[in-house]
């Protein structure tokens, strides 16, 4: 089974692998032109230079409704001396867009005109020659170049083209992309119902999320079925490929160093392999290799790792075989909300959400691991941290680039803390009202968020911290960890705390009392949750060890991950709330109700995002849309808690 | 003639227009929703929260590599004291994404196993509970929000839709915009041949520019076809279109208040006029109405006003219908290389070229003529002068959106000074070679040049100013008006001048000595221009007293200019190069081959942006191209020239 393992070739830095592809692949042949008509070639990039066939204007024109006169006759004319012209002679009633009559030069606005009988007008000051004329060629004259080669055509370019007379022209053909998806676990939910989806088997996504950045680079995909991890059928798709129409070829998955990783070595047999392995991250296990003269990435299977990959060396060279400058993504300076190592001599894409809290943008990290899509989708931007630095640290400023208008970044309200399922549904609801706005929350856990408040790194908070000593709620935390921090409390909801179990409740658990059973893994929270603070709490009324617990030194992030981890058998039982039970159709034994608040900064209470946000809270829709999930109690929510 | 004539209502400023729209229709409603597969629904706007169906992963599965073990028969190992386990038992191969067997929590990498005989391992280092797993729900958990409405869809989010099992969505539709061309001198460029155009005639463009900034937008349109100045056939065509499926309608041209526009009229014979008029520029003539529940802009006729009408009303309003944030560009400071007057109480919308020299970003003013298209299709930039200012000051920075990234505005070269048509080719061939870099020229005169050099706002400077002294080029100025300005000077072509006339040369024009014929009408080049000296030089050369030359006070800014203004026959002779008469088609009287150099500023010249440009100026390819065009000679071109 540890079979032949491929060994990386020496990795390339990103800037060498690309100088590799650069020159192996000057990306200047290979991509014809086409003819489209001109509003059709939006977006594409023109593969010669357009001179324009006609004027425009192709005429002397009225720009005002008036007369037109030939200046010289006007000279002298003024308030005292006025002038009086004879129409159909000297003068030639028209409006804006008339051609100017030939022996005119000049146009008086009609506002100037005074209307006599008998034909005739008159007029009190004089013209200057051309005044309010548009002269022929005065936008476009005809022969002149309108847009180089290699300019990309937008809608106003097709306002130039149709008036110099440019009706249709050459464009570059969309460079053709071959995409491959390999593995065994692999399978096409074309045709599958949702749900359907067996353990051990993966949904193949990437092959589309590929053929969606190739679209947007300006190029077209073909996408071929899923291949097993197979040599020889490997082999013979790589060589049909090669041998096809597509000017690249793509194979996902397969491309690392494993057992099961055939790449590397079909493209030897067929070609060469350039570079194995990229000192970045995610995308490391990248390859690039040559078949005959063309250019094919085996792509890393992860979806962030394939995506990482495509950016830094496949647009580019997409973009160099059109012409066109890669997208540029704008870079500022943001500060990340903690200190975070990496590794020495690899390049790291570190997502990050990204939010305007007082003058600053902070910079909360997303997931690291390649296999997190949605650590992408929730980023506002990237911070790379290069090669030789070994880690961000808290408040230093870095560059990030921007996934999102930086207007929506700043639109961003910013909730760190506890996880609760209501915050989803104002997510939802607030994007739905005021869409430039965005509720990003991060899930570090109840004393997380207000450690986040002290820091100054987030607007509000949300958290369930449970006095023991009094069965109050959050008050005494506040009092203690943010004694020099102005913040308000706002209620949210009360929500039931309890066991989360699989259906039918198999190990017939009934309680608290039950996690130190023998034959119970139990499933627990981080430190610091609110939840793990109500069951220290509740095994302390109960006088159970905690030690005599199994499974109570592993522990999960968010109440759906205890959730998943009951459903997947890892652990018989978790605690947590009922909305996460109900997600996963689990059964779940009510312990305790308790009160989820939000800490708001004092700083932010009055801005308007903080205001629209508890409007929304306070709306009847809110409170019914909570209600559905169960398990919550509204009669409270948005109230301000006050205390002494 | 001067018949009926409209009165703009009181006019709104951008804002009260923009109010005045979002209170009559707040676009929360008429846009239903479609559903798609995801992988199509990149760009679409979600129409309603969506939520994950399944986890994903939706197993555990190794994250390397290895063996798969239960971490608590790991404990203890170490070095000195290995621990042998058994494949099938204790101990189970598995390949990165594989399912974890149940009985297992970690997996220990390949490259930490010892492979023994007999069908077992041994390892030298504990696991820790779920090392090297991907949890069941790492990435997503089932039921968890993947995306709130109004989300737009990215490639990223397609692997994270497909992942959590959502393989279709609803989106919103597109919402339909009519777009009614008017005017009688409007004529459809489809199906005509390039050139037929008549003078009077032209072309409609603009249903073709809206068309593709709505698809830009998120809508969808229909163009109906050109519709005369008619108030009877508008109003139909209004009528129908407020019955038919269009959210949106658009007419182009007649909103002014001219006599032949009917646009107000009809609307208010259907329904109502909000707005007549707002204080902008390009832009002023536009007409806000509603006929039924449905809003319908009159959009006024010349290019760059019906954009910007378009861009500040009725897009923000596509977008509000879409649920999503109007399109925002990023903002720059820049210093306006001159004083630009402005007038109060209207905002203008100043497109200008951008180029960064030395530390600043410049800003030359392009036309402001609403008429010209190029002047929008040359920006790199608007400057947005406010209602209450009224300029712009030289050098006094001021915000520029901008319309291109701005590293493609950092790798302007800025070109200012005399025009000549091989500045054309080297603009081509520089984007062609080079796709990052754009050669931006201002057309100038000679002298203007001369003094953009010194005022540090361009690269280089075009000249051909001749000293009447000594018959040289160029030097002469250079010491008398840089002698504080270091610069080098690059010869780039010699030209002809000389007299372009109609075809077959009419009026029997011989030489300069005939432009004071009285029966000949002359056009000149603007003062400070080099084609002005060189003629004032051969005049005086003649003893011609300029004052007997009919047509010497009025001026063009290009040689081009003066071409089509011979073409059009508004003068009968001009002084030009050879290339602008070939260009129309024109007869040329060669008068003297002059010599075209550039000015280079010594700071920018050994840039790399300048190297590369150089290169390019003394490449073989650049003087064929250069000798195709006729009346160049180039055997210096590229050459430094020195003096003392």
């Amino acid at each position: 089974m540890p079979a032949d393992r491929n060994v990386y070739l020496k990795m390339k830095t990103l800037p060498e692998a690309r100088q590799t592809i650069f020159t192996h692949f000057p990306g200047l042949d290979g991509v014809s032109s086409e003819t489209v008509a001109t509003p059709d070639a939006v977006g594409r990039v023109l593969s010669e230079p357009v001179f324009a066939i006609v004027c425009s204007p192709n005429f002397h024109s009225a720009a005002m409704d008036g007369i037109a006169v030939k200046a010289e006759k006007t000279f002298g004319a003024g308030e005292t001396r006025p002038k009086t012209l004879e129409i159909g002679k000297d003068a030639f009633f028209l409006n804006t867009g008339n051609v100017l009559p030939e022996t005119t030069d000049a146009v008086i606005m009609i506002e100037h005109v005074q209307i006599l009988e008998g034909n005739r007008v008159k007029i009190e000051a004089p013209a200057f020659p051309w005044q309010y004329v548009r002269k022929m060629g005065e936008d476009i004259v005809a022969t002149e170049l309108l847009f180089p080669q290699n300019h990309v055509v937008t809608p106003y370019c097709v306002g130039a083209l149709l008036s110099g007379g440019v009706f249709s022209l050459a464009v570059k053909q969309k460079p053709k992309v071959a995409i491959i998806p390999t593995g065994n676990e692999l399978v096409d939910w074309q045709g599958m119902p949702p749900g359907a989806l067996k353990p051990g088997r993966v949904l193949e996504t990437n092959s589309f999320v590929l053929g969606g950045l190739v679209d947007a680079a300006g190029g077209s995909y073909a996408r071929h079925g899923i291949l097993p991890d197979d040599p020889e059928a490997l082999t013979a798709a790589l060589r049909q490929a090669a041998q096809g129409d597509a000017q690249i070829i793509l194979t996902v998955g397969g491309s690392s160093a494993g057992a099961e990783d055939y790449t590397r070595a079909a493209i030897a047999s067929l070609g060469e392999v350039l570079v194995h392995g990229v000192t970045m991250m995610p995308g490391k296990p990248v390859i690039v290799g040559k078949i005959g003269t063309k250019p094919i990435f085996g792509m890393p299977g992860y979806p962030v790792s394939t995506i990482v990959a495509f950016e830094q060396l496949v647009r580019p060279l997409l973009c160099r075989m059109l012409g066109k400058p890669d997208i540029e993504r704008r870079t500022i300076p943001v500060e990340p909300t903690r200190k975070i190592p990496s590794k020495l001599g690899i390049e790291e894409f570190l997502r990050v959400k990204l939010g305007k809290v007082g003058d600053r943008i902070v910079a909360t990290p997303l997931p690291r691991g390649a296999g997190t899509i949605t650590s992408l989708t929730q980023a506002d931007g990237i911070i790379r941290i290069p090669n030789h630095v070994e880690g961000l640290n808290e408040h230093e400023p870095v560059m990030a680039e921007l996934l999102r208008p930086l207007s929506a970044i700043e639109n961003n309200i910013v909730v760190v803390g506890s996880h609760d399922n209501t915050l989803d549904v104002l997510a939802d609801m607030i994007r739905a009202r005021h869409s430039h706005l965005t509720l990003s929350s991060s899930h570090v856990g109840s004393m997380g968020g207000l450690l986040a408040i002290r820091r100054g790194v987030c607007h509000m908070a949300g958290t369930h911290l449970l006095d023991t000593q009094d069965g109050t709620y959050n008050i005494s935390y506040i009092k203690r960890y943010l004694p020099d921090t102005p913040v308000r409390l706002v209620h949210l909801v009360f929500r039931d705390q309890g066991l989360i179990v699989l259906p039918g409740n198999p190990k017939a658990i009934r309680g608290i009392q039950d996690l130190c059973r023998k034959d119970i893994r139990f499933i627990n929270r981080q430190a610091g949750s609110g939840t793990r603070i109500l069951l220290d709490y509740r095994l302390a009324q109960l006088d159970i060890d905690p030690s005599t617990i199994s499974g109570y030194d592993t522990d999960e992030f968010t109440h759906m991950s205890v959730a998943a981890a009951v459903l997947s058998g890892a652990a018989d039982v978790g605690l947590g709330i009922y909305a996460a039970a109900r997600a996963l159709n689990l059964d779940f034994i009510p312990v305790v109700t308790e009160q989820y608040d939000l800490i708001i900064a004092e700083n932010y209470f009055e801005s308007e995002n903080i205001r629209v946000f508890l409007e929304i809270v306070r709306s009847r829709a809110f409170k019914e849309r909570v209600q559905a999930l169960g398990g919550y109690r509204t009669e409270k929510t948005g109230e301000i808690i006050q205390w002494a």
